[in-house]
């Protein structure tokens, strides 16, 4: 409203844009760069007036251009053509989301699933056999696992793979309707082949879910006996993906063709694993398959990115209502714009931070170089702790720039619509957001219970104990600090210096801490009393999930951290802090009640972070514009017409027609003017 | 989890779900059937396949059944064969939105916006003229109001209509590419006519935005010379509409197609209006046109209805995961999704029961029933409240049960997602929501004021003393009836107590006046400092709209309230009840932070807000299909195959074929099992 003409250009430091690229651009930077430079092509790009079937076929005709740009094999064994460098062909592939959401995931079920089923779950032989064709497309293939039925729960998949040692073949079935697998990527239309996750049954033994390479079609371009397909039609996003069902009606295929790392049959039926327990095996092999989750958080991330850099600069340059000065005001001078975007800027940066530190731990387990039971349970803690706060994010901020660009952001061209119609299907597939977080959850209370392991009661009472002194120490240990630094005079000051670093890490790790032990608390009532401790589960289901979000949100806090200390610039470092102080603020002030409740801040200090936030949103405002610019963007990447520059030129060519027209003494008078007279 | 089998057969009270039809139903009950009789047609219905084009012209052609059905005449004059029934026709108009929301804004445009400004800014002859070809749909017209540079600002808009005596004409002008009007339904098409907002110049003074009738087409369909059309081409939704651009060439029209109900100029170019002041002749202009708005509250929150009632039917039979007992469980029996979907059930009674009040309102002041300036005034404040709660509120449910729905919510068919589309642009359409209730803020404060006028600083001195007084009293207060009920020996029932219907909307009430006193006392400090003035406004914009929200929701919470009064079955009002303290309880939980922070509740209490929401759910959850089931839809609404029983037929169907298969002897044992022996 007011500073308006000075708050974009008084910048007090000066922050070094490029060296911020590379830092968002991380570990994989390179190969990033490699991939928005093959992007720039508009072959690869969407085209909004395609319908449906048009849509499926441009983006089949745009993999075998990512074929052919060699831009999809960096993940495969080098003896076949591959680099066997997984975080980079992760990095690659998530940067396709700003040429296509349908493309990216389009060539994430022929590589990232089909692919990789065969690749993690099977062995030299089926490498041999399949990944060439793979690789190079002449194979298309599904990955079969949902079914109607079974979502998320693919251990009570109802797709049954009975061995017969007469033939030595698998007969794969689908007992019942709700057993058809479902929303299969390639089943509707293009896939000749598909990895089906099936109940292994031998010997009159169910052994759990196995994946099988079934072929679906023969030479002749027909469905094989027994395969059954169907159409998805119409979704809310990705139609360029021929989503749909498949189903078998007693399909024999081929013994060998079980993908048999995790578990195998001989001729004879003989069931054996290298991995004992039914259930570790199951999880074992769903892990092989993680990469999905990993490269959903991170193309969501960069989907945020796009749209903020969007929305940002459309709010730089578009005006509305009149000023104190008569002048109209630029969108981002309101304090409720800024309020609405640059938080989502704080935690966007934040998200792409803690992807990279997630896509590191991945490579290394992936690469073997860091491949233990931990790192793979830590690895998917990780998985199903950051997707679904990144895809959940992704949306909120894709709507939200929808919103703030007013009818602008409704037009189809403007990108926003058709990413977050799009990405919508992110936060329920590969996992269904909800149940991952409550897999975090789980996890968090099975490491609480760990400390207690062996202890007696004596212990666990002294442990309780220790729990309130803790609480009570908190509360006493922030008022402390804010009498100590409010003898600087400033009570505004003294609420930014008893939020810094330390505090904000303090209250977001304790709160994660405190959460989760008093669940713990709560479920102990049970004892061993199942069906109490299902009940008791259920009523505190929804704030276990709240804890795993907490959980994430310190992962994502901690990595902007690191990210800061790793700036060698002294001008960007402080503009970042700032950047990562609104994202610590914005989550304590989310989360501000349980803070009062618990004790982890007083009334006075609770009612000074809104505050402190419109500050730092006022400090941030006048590098809003460089802090997307950093995302690296380009013309060919971004292609929203109003964030071209347009709308920038029609609101000086407005304001010069009447600068001009008063000038000219031809301008009317305004009965109000007039009126006063 | 556990008690599944129960939950949902024990129903302690038989609730009567027939009354809570007529109950949410309303006024205009009997218009409400009629309508939903009539789109049962599935000629009424969206085709899912069709692309823009197709869509576009099936929707046209909908428009003309609309007038075949005489389903749009129900506002206009008697003498030109309306029924001069403003609240029925909104009623009637809302309904369409199951059928297509294309037709519901289409239909919007042609009758409710271009319609009715020559209704209600034309006079007797205008309304000869042109209303009957607009209600036959002879005249499809567009409503030219928004322009690029000015969406929510129309004061400011640049199209000029410049008064010519010479000839006695309008000259209708663009002056530069940010007036080109924008987003207008029918202007890419099928518009032959369109009502045109302009600064209207006379004898070298501007009067301000009136509105014009301005011709587009000739009766050989070519545009008329200086008419410029631009198609907006793929939106995020309501891609049944035509919208597009209009831009002004010098185009002349007769002096008498100024729409001149409150500014008339003569011959010889001779201003007047009835009205004296601008700004109000403005906005009385401008709130004749309300209706926009009433229709978007009602029809968002019938859109939310028939979201619930799809995911919610779908939540009592679709399964997944196993529960305690071994079989797998419904998902409306986990107490996350009980959370998810009930506070939302909730929030959507509470809105359908406060749009029907504010539909008797506006029928009252279009009726002329009660139409005083207050009442007008009152109309505008209720409309910029309700219409971004209720249109926010669809976006979320509609969201969230797309979610709840996991990837069956991602099929077009079973329109979570397309109605999500559609319903998107509510939210910034006929007003941006953040500026709506902005204008509410406003309005706050200038009541608030309005307390203090011409009282002398003591006697301001003396209310702060009060407003401290009162927070103390309520802190006190509050706590005390705790205590009092803290007797009768549970805890639990003790917070139920103090937080029943008195408490909470002492709760709520004491919020709004709080946050606008707050408000008005940091606003205070800028005195006669205009620019002072605007920045301390701007600092405190985020805050304001928060007020308006939360005085938006008490008007939510009490017409809830009063609707529950009026149930005559006491079991029927007991589980209303709960659905009422639900939606009061989420909504204290919400704002749990500023209720602590602001005395309002003592940190015990705000800590048991939460789980007392959650038993709500629980004892709510037994009646959830009947609450959605009182909504009245029919399959030909309904028309999502997830929502039809299909799925409880899979899940039946698999559950017997394992049944089948354990009886039979024949079931393959598990691995699991078998290690155990």
């Amino acid at each position: 409203m007011v500073d308006v003409a000075t708050a974009h250009e008084v910048k007090n430091p000066q922050i070094d844009v490029e060296q911020i690229t590379e830092l968002l651009m991380g570990t994989w930077a390179d190969t990033r760069r490699e991939a928005r430079e093959m992007i720039k092509d508009s072959a690869f790009w969407r085209k909004d007036d395609l319908g449906k079937d048009e849509h499926r076929e441009r983006v089949l005709s745009q993999l075998h251009l990512l074929v052919e740009n060699r831009a999809v094999h960096r993940a495969f064994p080098k003896r076949l053509g591959g680099e066997e460098n997984n975080g980079a062909n992760i990095a690659g592939f998530e940067e396709l989301v700003v040429a296509d959401p349908s493309l990216q995931i389009k060539s994430g079920v022929q590589w990232g699933l089909f692919g990789s089923a065969v690749l993690q779950l099977g062995t030299a032989e089926h490498h041999d056999k399949w990944l060439p064709g793979i690789m190079d497309l002449s194979i298309p293939g599904a990955f079969a696992m949902t079914e109607i039925g079974h979502g998320s729960d693919v251990a009570s998949a109802g797709t049954t793979a009975t061995y017969d040692p007469e033939t030595e073949e698998f007969v794969i079935h689908t007992p019942f309707r709700g057993a058809t697998k479902e929303y299969l990527g390639n089943a509707a239309l293009h896939g000749v082949a598909a990895t089906v996750f099936a109940q292994l049954i031998t010997k009159g033994v169910s052994h759990g879910v196995h994946c099988f390479y079934v072929p679906l079609r023969g030479d002749d371009g027909v469905d094989l006996p027994g395969i059954g397909r169907e159409d998805d039609g119409l979704k809310g996003g990705l139609n360029g993906i021929d989503n749909g069902r498949l189903s078998f009606d007693h399909v024999r295929i081929p013994r060998t063709n079980l993908l048999n790392k995790y578990g195998d049959v001989a001729p004879d039926g003989t069931y054996t694993s290298p991995i004992d327990s039914p259930g570790r095996r199951f999880f074992t092999m769903l892990g092989t398959l993680v990469q999905g989750r990993v490269s959903l958080a991170g193309a969501s991330s960069w989907a945020s990115a796009l749209g903020l850099k969007i929305a940002i600069t459309y709010a730089t340059e578009r005006r509305q209502f009149g000023g104190a000065d008569g002048q109209e005001v630029v969108l981002l001078d309101y304090g409720k714009h800024q309020r609405r975007l640059l938080p989502r800027l704080a935690t966007t940066y934040a998200q792409i931070f803690a992807h990279d530190e997630f896509l590191q731990k991945f490579d290394g387990v992936f690469s073997g170089r860091t491949d233990t039971p931990d790192d793979r349970e830590d690895l998917e803690t990780l998985a199903a702790a950051l997707k679904p706060l990144s895809t959940w994010h992704a949306l909120d901020t894709l709507q939200e720039a929808r919103e703030a660009c007013g009818g602008a952001g409704f037009m189809f061209e403007n990108r926003l619509v058709g990413l977050r119609a799009d990405l919508d299907i992110y936060v329920t597939f590969e996992g269904d957001n909800n149940i991952l977080l409550q897999l975090v959850g789980k996890r968090l209370l099975t490491d609480y219970a760990k400390q207690f392991k062996g202890k007696d009661a004596a212990a666990l009472a002294k442990f309780a104990v220790g729990q309130t002194a803790g609480k009570v120490f908190h509360g006493a240990g922030l008022r402390q600090l804010g009498q100590a630094v409010a003898d600087l005079g400033s009570t505004a000051r003294s609420v930014e210096n008893g939020l810094r670093e330390e505090q904000q890490h303090e209250l977001l790790a304790d709160r994660v801490q405190q959460m989760v032990a008093d669940i713990a608390g709560r479920l102990r009532a049970a004892g061993k009393d199942k069906e109490l401790g299902a009940r008791l589960f259920n009523e505190n289901q929804a704030e276990l999930i709240e804890a795993a979000r907490a959980h994430g949100e310190l992962l994502q806090w901690e990595a902007f951290t690191d990210a800061v200390h790793r700036v060698s610039d002294a001008e960007t470092k402080k503009v970042l802090t700032w950047l990562r102080d609104l994202f610590g603020l914005q989550l304590i002030e989310k989360h501000l009640a349980w803070h009062l409740i618990n004790g982890r801040l007083s009334t006075q200090r609770a009612a000074a972070v809104s505050s402190y936030i419109d500050r730092l949103c006022a400090r941030l405002r006048p590098y809003a514009l460089d802090l997307v610019d950093a995302f690296g963007y380009e013309p060919e990447h971004v292609r929203a017409p109003i964030a071209t520059g347009a709308e920038r030129a029609r609101q000086d060519e407005a304001r010069a027609y009447y600068a001009e027209l008063a000038a000219s003494g031809a301008a009317p008078i305004q009965e109000k003017a007039l009126k006063k007279r």
